[in-house]
């Protein structure tokens, strides 16, 4: 086959593959994770029950490839917001206060909780772990972070911490959480 | 029955009731959680498997039961060391760093993931930001602590930033965590 009608297939495939992640999420967003079924997210992503399963085994697999595209749909939206510039302390809270603002949406969900024991997010929290970092250390290095503790320590604290955005009332909570989260990496006098 | 005697019957069915939340302890430390029967534990209490059935209905109740005492043991241990004085600052320092030291050790055993889910840990949780809340509030007063923002949410920061303690490497990296989220805490200039 030429490449064109390749490239074709594949451009097919994603925008199927798109289309069921979006019609799972928004079933799930309406009726709730229990009754959902193979043949609704078919009927909703306008395909055949027999085409879905040549793309998915069940349920749960459709809703795991989600939050992957999710996950990974936020760490895209980190690395931008970082790439917004400004010193490496502006920076360092730019992207925790996106972070924080990503777990204050959402939180604590039956889907979170069915989500997130896999091992794609055990994968995308150490890719975060090590994108805190490396801003710490860039901070570090400008003298506007603390550089007496290991920048590794410092991102486990400073994820842990904001981890408290989840089951805060407001996004003005979530900013406070953010300026006091980020007064403990102030250097020490 | 005389007051004594009622005594005497209560001491003896704490007494039981303790000695079968040791065993089931010690048989989940030694074996395992999957392979733990009623059976084995009445044999490691030295009573017999009737007497058993008539304290707890299966292993979870014994599991829960011995979790609520490990945690209320916690909450006390905790209260001591607060009460062993200092100034509001100090005592808040010596309080964290005993809980951080508690989740340092007791951190994502297959037993705590289990047991972590009962309503007793969401009350305990409750009954410790209330505790560390009160500590912030004391600390606020004499100027020792940060009173810019509600203590309820930075009771919520301590207890979330501390949690990184489970999956620290060393006590020593603790208390480098302790003294971080304490900073955070410090008055603003």
């Amino acid at each position: 086959m030429p490449k064109l009608w390749n490239e074709t297939i594949d451009a097919h495939r994603r925008a199927v593959r798109d289309a069921t992640l979006d019609s799972a999420a928004a079933l799930v967003a309406k009726r709730g994770l229990a009754s959902i079924t193979m043949s609704q997210i078919a009927e909703e992503t306008g395909i055949g029950r027999a085409t879905l399963y040549k793309y998915f085994p069940d349920v749960e697999a459709i809703l795991v490839a989600w939050h992957e595209r999710q996950v990974s749909s936020h760490l895209g939206h980190l690395v931008e917001v970082r790439d917004q510039g400004g010193s490496p302390r502006e920076q360092l809270k730019a992207v925790l206060e996106a972070y924080a603002l990503i777990s204050h949406r959402h939180h604590g969900t039956e889907l979170a909780a069915l989500l997130h024991r896999g091992e794609h997010v055990a994968r995308a929290q150490r890719h975060l772990k090590d994108f805190i970092r490396d801003l710490l250390i860039a901070g570090a290095k400008s003298g506007e972070i603390r550089d007496d503790f290991a920048p590794d320590e410092l991102a486990s604290y400073c994820l842990h911490a904001l981890t408290a955005a989840s089951s805060l009332p407001s996004k003005a909570a979530v900013y406070r959480l953010v300026t006091v989260t980020l007064a403990g990496l102030r250097p020490q006098v």
